[in-house]
């Protein structure tokens, strides 16, 4: 025979034990999720990934390089915290990773190369946001080029594409496996917050 | 009197209100605090800076500024994301909001501008850290100064010192109120992150 307050106890016990295991998951936002595909195998856009965990970014602007930088110009890039804390624990990428490169032009440019004279002296400014690149790490779905698959959401002003097929080997996944294979197609020699432990 | 149950049941009721207070805390991170100050004022280096909420970079290379920039030369720029989220619907920066810009040198110069070429274009790539600026804001303990503080921390390769006294007004606050005032002292203009609602 069942007591009253049985039922309540066990609900709020069990309601507890989900929240605490919420709340001590290192680091895991709520946007975190992995990659997702449509029906026909098209990445979808990533969600929230400005809020993600930055890892570096560099600039390669038009002005040195023939007026069309083939990633204009400034290149934000980030990844899930499980993924870097992960990788950071491991030294490899798990499964699922996704890297998102958020491309923004260069602000006022007022020199040839680009570059613009402001307060904190001669250089380069973000401006606005303009274009999305996104790497995802599966051996299986993506064998062929070292693991890794290539998408790109345009490189061009918001809205981006809502989603995108693989790019081929020559757009993407050939440039990685020539110079980051050994960084499992990953350039993180760019990328000091990936090598800090802070 | 008391009956059996009664007890776990409003423990394990408030230790739910108290989990799901953490939970539900939009955005908020373990490190997020605050600044912290020494008895004479100093301010601590904060911590775990590299995991809030990037907001943008800029870089002033060594090569574009007489051999010695400002700056040298990646500024890496973070907020804690509840200061963020504050910011993003309000328009303002709250009380103890705190600011870090994290410089990183270039790699790998090879022209004399500092730029150098790689897979993705010329241009300028990030490499070791070499800097740390942070400021804070706090309405009473900086009236003098447009309500900000602004401290240094080195502008040298790791270890950053572990606290700083407030510089003075020449040093960063001048600059800042010629240039910004009217956006609360911060170049906000550099930030496209700041600007994004996704």
């Amino acid at each position: 025979m069942k007591r009253k307050g049985e039922v309540p106890l066990m609900l709020l016990a069990s309601f507890s034990v989900v929240l605490l295991a919420m709340t001590l998951s290192p680091g895991v936002r709520a946007q975190d999720g992995g990659p997702v595909y449509t029906s026909d195998g098209r990445l979808q856009q990533p969600q929230g990934f400005r809020h993600w965990k930055f890892i570096g970014a560099m600039v390669t602007p038009n002005g040195l390089n023939g007026g069309k930088a083939g990633f204009p110009e400034f290149h934000n890039v980030y990844i899930e915290q499980a993924n870097f804390d992960a990788y950071q624990k491991n030294g490899v990428f798990p499964e699922g990773t996704v890297i998102v490169k958020e491309l923004t032009l260069t602000r006022n440019s007022t020199y040839p190369d680009g570059s613009t004279d402001e307060a904190s002296g001669r250089g380069f400014f973000e401006g606005e946001p303009n274009g999305l690149d996104v790497t995802v790490k599966d051996s299986k779905r993506f064998a062929s080029t070292n693991n890794w698959g290539f998408f790109n959401f345009g490189h061009h002003a918001q809205p981006y594409a809502e989603s995108s097929k693989e790019s081929s080997k020559a757009e993407c996944a050939g440039c990685h496996a020539a110079g980051a294979s050994k960084t499992d197609m990953t350039w993180v020699q760019f990328y000091p917050n990936l090598r800090s432990k802070n």
